[in-house]
C-alpha cells in the first residue's frame, strides 16, 4: 500500500513534517491556504535534503511525491497519517480537526503538533476522539528526533503503538507520555528556563548572549548526550543517586527559590528517583559513564571546532595560545628522516565486526597524513580556497598487522619523487608504543586546477619546498613494498 | 616565573581544577586532609589525561608538577591562583578563606568553586576582600569550558581581568557575571529544570529516563551549540525576535505557570531582548543560522552514532530499518557478468574540502562491496561470529574520476582468482546514471582463523561457491589496471 501523509498547515513545523515523511519515501499531501506556503515549505525541504541524509550511512528510500492540495478534503482522504500544525488556538484546532475527521479514514492517525494543548482538549466535540493524539515535534523537525506522543485515555493502545511505529519509521524518537499534562514534558522544562532567563534579563544580571553562553559552554554540552538525571548520577559518584540528592537537595530551599513551589524531598521521593536512575543507568558503572560522557563531550566540541562555531571557535583560539606556548614538533621537523605526519589513536567508530580497525580507516589515517603533508608544503586550506589542490590518483596499501581500539597510531611520510604536477608519497603507519609497522600506503597525487578540472603546475613555493624535502629524502632507503603490484 | 596553583579541597571539582592547571603546565599544590584525596584526584587526572588533549590539534605543554602538601600554608604561600573547593557551608568557607589569606601573597587570586554563595558573602570578615571572587566551574571541570567568574563590587577591575586571562590560559570560557546574584546564572537555569523534573517524577508523569530522553533527543542537541535565545531567534524566522516573543509570550500565562512568578512582558522588556539578540546574532541571517545549526546538529548526532550512544544508537537502528526498506544487493545475480555488490549514493559526510568524495570513502564503498561479496559466498556475520573471516592484506586503488554529493554509485565485482586460503577481487566503481568509471580497487584477501590469528582454509561451501563464480568469471576480460604498480 502506498504510504500517504497529509500535513495540514505548512510553516516551519508543518514543513519539517513534510520533509521527514517525504525523505522517508512517503507521498505527502499539503493543505495550507497561506499564499507563501509553497515557498516556505520548499525552503524547509532544501534544508532537510542537505542535512537529513547526512545522518544515514545507508541509502535512503526514493523521495515520495509532494502534492499541494486545493482543499483539506483532497489532502486527507487517502492519508494514513494526518499531521495538524495550525496556530495554537483551541477553537481553530477544533474546527480543523472536525474538517479532517469528516473526510479522513477512521483508521488514520491524526497527530497534532500542539505544544500547549492536551489531547483530551483537542478531542472535545469529536465523535471519534481515539484517533486524535498529540505528536509534538521540535524544531528543526527534519533533524531533531524527539517527538512527544501524548494519547488521552480515549486512545486505544494499538493506535498508540501504530503511531509510535510510524514515527519510528521516519527516524523519530517517539516518547510516549504516560499521563497528559499541560505543555507535555519538554516544554515544561523549557518554560522553566525561559522564565528564569527573562528575570535575568529584566534585572540586568545577564544579556541574551551571556545566558546562551552559560548554556552552550556549560550544561548544554552535557545535555546533548545525557540528560539531567544521568549527569547528576555521575556527579554523585559511587555513593549513588540518593546520596547525591541528599547533598544537592537543601539548595532547593535556598533563597532564590522562595518564589517557587518546590516539591518536598521526602525519603519516598528520593528513593523513587534513585530506583528510576538505577533502572536507567545501572548497567554502566560510574567509571564507564564518565568515559562515555567524556568521549562524547570531546566529540561534540570537536564537531564545533570543525565548524569554527561556539565552543569550537574558543578551542581554535586556545590552540593558537598553546602553539605560542609550546613549540610544535611539526613546525620544523628533521628533514633527514621520514616526517611524522599523523599522530592519533584508533577511534571507536573505526572498529569493524572483526574487532579491529576497518580497512577503510587505514586509508583515512593516511589521507589525513597526506593532508598534513600538503599543509606542510604550503598546499593548505587557503591554497585550496584559491582554486588549486592535489588529487590522489593511485593508492597501494599493504595491510601488515591488526590494530585494536584506542591504540596510538603514527604515520611517517617519505617523499619518493615529485615533479611540478606530481608527488609520490609513501606513508608507513606504525604503532608507536611498540614500533610495529601496521600498514604502508603508496600514493601518487596530481596537482590540479580545481576550476578547470585539469592538472597544472603547483605554485613555485610549493615546488621549492618539495625540492628541499626531496634533497634529503632521495638518499633514504627505499621502503619495502614500494612499487608492488598484487599478484595471486 | 614558575606558574603555581593551589587547590584547597580535592574531590571531583577540586580534582578537575588540578587537572586543568596541571595539563596546561602549571605546578599544582593540593591541600586536602581527606585520606582518599590522592586516590580521588588521580582518578580524575586519569580521565583528564585521556580526554583533554583530544580537544587540541597541537601539542599541549609538558605537565606541571603535582605536590600533595601537609599544610594549607605550604600549599598557598607561592601560588598565583588559589582555588577553594571545600563543602558548601559558609562558616567553613570563611574559616578556610581566612587561613588562605593569612599565608598567601596579596597579589594571588582566590577563586571559590561555590555554586551557592555570592562573592560578597565569601568576603565577609576579610581584610583583603577584593582578592576573593567566585570561579564556579562545571563538571567535568577538565572538559566543560564554562566558568562563571563573579566579582563583588570590592574586586578591582584589573584583578578581574587578570583572573579572566588565567582562566582563558587554561582553556576555559570565563563568563564574567555583571552583578552578583544567588546561584549565579547557570545554576539558576539548572535549578529551574530540576524543580520541574522533580514535580514530573513525583506526579508520575515521567521517569528520570523519560525526562533525560526528552532533553537529549530534543532541546539538549540544540543547546550544545546555541543557547535558548539564539535557538528561538531562528524559530522566529525573518519576522524577528520581538515578533517571536509576541507569539510565545502568552504561553507564560498558561495554567502550568500559575504557581510561578513570571516577569511581565512589557514592550520595554520585549525590545530589550530583541536588541540584545540583534547584537548577539545579527551578524548572521536566519538562513545562515539555520545551516550552521543543522550542520552542528548532524555533527553532534554523528559523534554519538560513532559511539553507539543515545541518539546515535537510535540512528544506527534506523539505518538497519532503512536497509530493510531499500533493497541493497541482488541475492541471485547473473554470474556470467561482474556482480553488483554495492548500490548507494555519495553521502554528505563523504565530501572533502575539494568538494567531492574523499579518497578514503572510495575505499569505504569498496570495503562494503567486499563485505557484501563475503556475505554472498557465505562468509557472513554468523561465519565471523563462528571465528573465521577474510582479511584484506593488499589493496590497489586507481582514482579515475571525481564524484559529487548525492550522485548514485555502483560497484561491480569480478573474482580474479581464489584458493582455499585466498581470494583476489577486482571492484569497479561506476556512476550508474552515466556509466562513467570512477575508480577501480584490486584486493587480495586471506582467510583467517580469528582466534589463532593465522590463515586457514575456508570452509567447503565457501570454496565451492567461489569455484562456481570463478568458473564464470575466469573467462571474462581482465579488467584494465589489474596488477598495476605505482611508478613515478
Amino acid at each position: 500500500m502506498k504510504k500517504i501523509a497529509a500535513c495540514i498547515g505548512g510553516g516551519v513545523i508543518g514543513g519539517g513534517w513534510v520533509a521527514r515523511f517525504l525523505l522517508h519515501g512517503w507521498d505527502v499531501n499539503v493543505f495550507d491556504p497561506a499564499p507563501d506556503a509553497q515557498r516556505k515549505i520548499s525552503e524547509v525541504l532544501n534544508n532537510a535534503r542537505r542535512s537529513l541524509p547526512a545522518l544515514a550511512d545507508v541509502a535512503m528510500p526514493e523521495e515520495g511525491k509532494l502534492v499541494f492540495c486545493d482543499s483539506l478534503e483532497l489532502a486527507v482522504s487517502d492519508a494514513q497519517w494526518i499531521q495538524e500544525s495550525v496556530p495554537e488556538r483551541l477553537d481553530l484546532k477544533h474546527k480543523i480537526l472536525g474538517q479532517i475527521q469528516s473526510h479522513c479514514s477512521d483508521n488514520a492517525i491524526i497527530g497534532s503538533s500542539t505544544s500547549g494543548f492536551k489531547p483530551s482538549e483537542l478531542q472535545e466535540h469529536s465523535t471519534n476522539p481515539g484517533q486524535i493524539m498529540v505528536a509534538h515535534p521540535f524544531n528543526p523537525v527534519y533533524l531533531v528526533p524527539l517527538v512527544e506522543l501524548v494519547p488521552s485515555v480515549k486512545c486505544p493502545a494499538q493506535s498508540v503503538e501504530k503511531a509510535q511505529s510510524i514515527l519510528t519509521a521516519i527516524g523519530m524518537k517517539a516518547l510516549v507520555v504516560r499521563k497528559e499534562i499541560d505543555a507535555h514534558i519538554a516544554d515544561r522544562l523549557l518554560e522553566a528556563v525561559w522564565r528564569e532567563g527573562l528575570w535575568l534579563i529584566k534585572d540586568d544580571i545577564a544579556t541574551t548572549e551571556e545566558i546562551d553562553d552559560a548554556i552552550r559552554f556549560g550544561f548544554g554540552l552535557r545535555w546533548a548526550q545525557m540528560g539531567l538525571f544521568e549527569t547528576y548520577r555521575i556527579a554523585g559518584g559511587e555513593a549513588g543517586m540518593a546520596h547525591f540528592i541528599g547533598q544537592f537537595g537543601p539548595a532547593l530551599a535556598w533563597p532564590w527559590t522562595k518564589l517557587m513551589d518546590v516539591p518536598k524531598l521526602t525519603d519516598e521521593l528520593v528513593q523513587k528517583i534513585a530506583d528510576q536512575s538505577d533502572r536507567q543507568s545501572g548497567k554502566h558503572s560510574i567509571r564507564e559513564l564518565e568515559r562515555i560522557r567524556d568521549d562524547n563531550l570531546v566529540g561534540i566540541m570537536r564537531v564545533q571546532k570543525d565548524a569554527n562555531w561556539g565552543v569550537g571557535e574558543m578551542l581554535r583560539e586556545h590552540d593558537q595560545r598553546l602553539t605560542e606556548l609550546v613549540p610544535q614538533i611539526d613546525s620544523a621537523p628533521d628533514l633527514s628522516q621520514p616526517l611524522t605526519m599523523y599522530q592519533g589513536k584508533v577511534l571507536p567508530a573505526w572498529i569493524d565486526y572483526n574487532g579491529h580497525m576497518n580497512e577503510s580507516n587505514y586509508l583515512q589515517v593516511m589521507s589525513i597524513a597526506t593532508d598534513n603533508f600538503m599543509t606542510f608544503i604550503g598546499a593548505d586550506g587557503a591554497y585550496v580556497e584559491s582554486g588549486k589542490s592535489y588529487f590522489t590518483v593511485e593508492t597501494h596499501i599493504c595491510h601488515i598487522d591488526e590494530v585494536k581500539l584506542n591504540k596510538p597510531l603514527e604515520v611517517k611520510t617519505q617523499l619518493i619523487g615529485h615533479s611540478e604536477k606530481k608527488m609520490h608519497l609513501f606513508h608507513s603507519l606504525y604503532q608507536p608504543e611498540t614500533g610495529v609497522l601496521l600498514a604502508t600506503g603508496e600514493h601518487m597525487l596530481l596537482h590540479v586546477d580545481l576550476e578547470a578540472g585539469k592538472t597544472c603546475n603547483a605554485e613555485k613555493p610549493i615546488n621549492s619546498k618539495l625540492a628541499t624535502i626531496f634533497s634529503h629524502h632521495y638518499s633514504l632507503e627505499k621502503p619495502k613494498g614500494l612499487g608492488r603490484s598484487i599478484g595471486c
